[in-house]
């Protein structure tokens, strides 16, 4: 992570941990122009609360959106200029040479060029934990890598003595693919449990550190892994998108950091970097647009605070949050939660096995939130819930 | 390729082959709203003529453009229903079944998916001719597959019976990748030379059928391999691309039709059909958009003419085209030519060997065409050209 990336982080600490009243600290003066699309209309069969998919309901930030619209002009154009200046510009802000980074479609781009890459080895396999994104085992999965999931501790923690009992093994080579804080479970791995691992090289062992949500992290127990590759490690992969704080899911861009041997390989896999001219616009002016990330972080610190209060009220149990989504426990599958919630046209998260009484809610608006809120403490009470 | 398209095409020879007065026919009553970055400007150094990537000149559809910029304030969402909406559209068009298509990140992610997915394969090879686009030898070599590069003939022809010939004599999986009209000599194969063997079911072969620039075809001699897909031939998979007609190069939006086999495998190689947002919409829009189909036919017709017509009066020569660009011989290599044309603030297009001497310029806009045509005949008249 570069510095003034660490920088906001601090800053963002004194906003307070999660619980804390932060509607206050809502930096809206400093972002005058709020996004055109967060205005809160009561859901509808045919235009539900989607709380699905991990998504940033805010919209990007307007500056980027205008930067995006402004784009669509030039959309009969190769972005060839501005994909060099993206590269560039993501470089300078972590600190690595040009050779060190690659863009692409999103970071599940990243993961298939990964596993497509190593697939070629001649003896590999994927370790991960149970319970997380599937993209890693999905891709290995279609590149024919055997995946090996390791059991997930109390609390749905990732068990990351399991993990490495797995690589050591294993005489061929193993890949790591870790998503920090997890998705689902929202939860951070402490860098104390993996950084050792890592910093120790075992033999042919990649790590793959997807830290798609790593800006909505408060947890001082967090650390990137980006520290480890500019201090030369050339075990391990950052993957990063644009999709979450930046509020771009729709536009694919991600990118990934690592050492020039890792990112040659994938970039062997992709079909250049060809990304989407307004895409690629949104997200130059969004890595400057300081003030909605301010203001993207709060107002999901702001949603996550509703959504636990919600839940304290309930007595419902929930993993502590460091991402824009929450994972609760219910008392029945979430099959059959996904279906009420469904007619009251609210869609959440699918199932996530082995947790199947467990539910993904992705963080909506604060207002969003109020309404989910609201509909949980009145299913409650109608002992549906 | 649908009968509706098929129509449109009979209905475009009306407007007279190349050569013809077409001007008067441009269809400019149909087409009431000009898109706003089609206005000449004389080109300066930091804003050349840019006619060296084959893109469309005259910038996507009004209607394309306001459905891109609508979806930008969408971006913070994925395109998913939109994206299933254009997928069962491109079937309806195509008159295939559901499971015959594949959307793609443009046609490259098309080209590198099948090198990846036939890579894989225990003795494969592929069979292009000697001068085409590069894409499918450069994925080749990333995926390790040896290319059997087969010389063209007089006039940079396709020389069918000699890739046909580098097939026979192979005893594994030949992959024949051949753009149809060929970039970059613009030049049609005619369907007779094709359509036979590709009917004849050579065992253990592929034919990828690039068609990018089969919109712009206004030769009898061409044919649409879609006719053999429709017809169950499960040995051809065709690539399409948003990129050149609807001038969407930087949307990132193309296509594979072919038997379900053919996609299952593509399938495997691609990160979803995870598509940007705009991309998508101004996908959808633009299929729609009959009047500026017929637009940029009609504009790309005339900036031929007026590119034909200069080199017909200096007496250069030049293949017949096909397509969106035009390739002409010069007295000298491409290179000397290239920098002389940049310093007039023209960028025109790369060596492509073995043609080095030849160039090849992409059709701007009819203004962009006159004002290269009278450089040139100023180069001439000074004895540069």
């Amino acid at each position: 992570m570069s510095n003034s990336l660490a920088l906001r982080r601090r800053t963002f600490l004194n906003f307070g941990l999660l619980g804390a009243a932060v509607s206050a600290a809502l930096p809206v003066k400093a972002f005058a122009q709020a996004p055109a699309n967060v205005s809160f209309i009561a859901p509808t069969a045919d235009n539900p609360i989607r709380i699905n998919f991990n998504e940033n309901a805010l919209g990007m930030s307007p500056s980027a959106q205008a930067a995006a619209r402004d784009a669509v002009a030039k959309g009969n154009r190769y972005a060839k200029a501005e994909i060099t200046q993206l590269h560039g510009k993501l470089c300078d802000m972590y600190k690595v040479p040009k050779n060190f980074l690659l863009l692409t479609d999103g970071s599940s781009e990243g993961i298939r060029a990964l596993m497509g890459a190593y697939s070629r080895l001649p003896k590999v396999q994927l370790v991960i934990p149970e319970l997380t994104y599937g993209d890693g085992e999905h891709f290995a999965n279609l590149y024919n890598v055997p995946v090996v999931k390791v059991p997930m501790l109390a609390d749905w923690k990732v068990d990351v003595a399991g993990l490495k009992k797995a690589v050591d093994g294993f005489d061929g080579f193993s890949i790591v693919y870790f998503v920090n804080p997890n998705n689902p479970t929202s939860t951070v791995t402490p860098a104390s449990e993996i950084e050792p691992w890592v910093k120790s090289k075992p033999d042919n062992t990649l790590f793959i550190a997807d830290e798609a949500y790593a800006e909505y992290v408060s947890d001082p127990k967090f650390k990137s892994m980006a520290g480890l590759i500019q201090d030369g490690l050339d075990n391990v992969v950052l993957l990063k998108t644009f999709s979450k704080l930046y509020a771009m899911a729709g536009m694919r861009v991600g990118f990934a950091v690592g050492a020039p041997s890792i990112i040659k390989m994938m970039k062997d896999q992709v079909a250049g970097e060809k990304l989407n001219y307004p895409g690629v616009t949104a997200a130059l002016v969004s890595l400057d647009d300081e003030p909605f990330q301010a203001y993207s972080r709060a107002s999901n610190l702001e949603s996550r605070k509703i959504l636990a209060s919600c839940l304290d009220k309930l007595g419902v149990k929930y993993l502590p949050s460091s991402t824009n989504f929450m994972f609760f426990e219910l008392n029945e599958p979430i099959r059959a939660f996904q279906k009420k919630m469904a007619t009251r046209n609210i869609i959440v998260g699918r199932p996530f096995p082995p947790a199947m009484n467990w539910c993904r809610i992705s963080l909506g608006t604060p207002q969003e939130m109020a309404y989910v809120a609201n509909e949980l403490t009145k299913m409650r009470s109608e002992g549906v819930f």
